[in-house]
């Protein structure tokens, strides 16, 4: 009888399924109350298999937000690559991003915890984010005055601004703060707004 | 032998002393630490007695709060009502108020749980305090559109937007948040930012 052979599993794989059924966990049931345990029971394996890929619940997370963060920052590239006015794309970028914020952390209630925790756990990937999205907008800004459409002596600074304007729109606890206010016409607002400022 | 006349006290004035003393407390103490029997102690009368001008802890912590909003609204005014270029003083206004905010309210750590119990407990208060600062800053902006210095639409659509931008500049959990910038800068930075947006 010849040994049956057993379906090799790709690491990468494993990884993913764990970070896929640990991220519908905590929206269902929140980051706090969800435990390794209860993943690996989902995925049929031992919490001690799931500890050879991740270190702690406080890992998975890290990388579940990490992906969504990896996420707008995709969408933040899109406007940028796109043709067209740099104003209209940059006020395009700013409504855009808002909405990713409040649609994919906030939108799920469970997902606050989860958030809250990543922010305070893993301040270095938040701080990394912004200094990203930071740069991105800083190459718009450099492409528009470029093109004669903006103003500005330092476009660096000035991507501080537009992104610190930006921060009550853009930060979950802040877009909790205020979700029952009109925030998307608040945000169209504050777009237009900002990017008057870069003006030439 | 005659009755000696006993001093009459000014309820207002016992009043005052049971804020003055309770704001020392909460500030030394922690807002939460601080029951209304140590106010009551230090000022040498009943709890019951404390309890006859104040119905709460919660209460007393109210008025200390809304004095402190109080305090920063003068503020604004002091700056609306000064002399010279309404882009100028709407900069210096901006400036002003996140100082304020970072120094009144965040610089003594200890404060950061009674403007946090305030916060969620009163939210009323900064509902109205909100209000308030942006019809403040909205008659500022109809001045410098009058005088052809500013540019603006709808004034009280460009007063959100400007408060909104300095949100995380004034938002006291937001402050705390990045007290480590050097935020004195950020603030300069982006009260110009904010007034060139308003530029005819």
């Amino acid at each position: 009888m010849t040994k049956a052979a057993r379906p090799r599993t790709d690491p990468d794989e494993v990884r993913e399924k764990i970070l896929e059924v640990a991220e519908g966990q905590f929206r269902r049931i929140g980051y706090q109350k969800t435990t390794v345990a209860d993943i690996a029971d989902e995925l049929g394996m031992s919490a001690a298999n799931v500890y050879r890929f991740f270190q702690s619940k406080s890992a998975i997370n890290q990388c579940i937000c990490a992906r969504l963060l990896d996420g707008a920052i995709e969408l933040a590239w899109r406007h940028v690559r796109a043709e067209g006015d740099p104003a209209e794309r940059l006020e395009a970028l700013l409504v855009a991003m808002h909405r990713h914020n409040r649609e994919t952390l906030i939108q799920e209630r469970r997902m606050h915890d989860m958030v809250a925790a990543a922010v305070s756990e893993h301040w270095e990937n938040v701080k990394t984010y912004k200094e990203r999205l930071n740069t991105i907008i800083e190459g718009l800004i450099r492409e528009g005055v470029d093109a004669g459409v903006f103003a500005a002596d330092d476009a660096r600074i000035a991507a501080d601004c537009v992104l610190g304007c930006f921060g009550m729109l853009l930060h979950p606890v802040m877009i909790e703060q205020c979700i029952d206010d009109d925030l998307d016409t608040k945000a169209r607002h504050m777009a237009r707004f900002v990017v008057r400022a870069l003006k030439a």
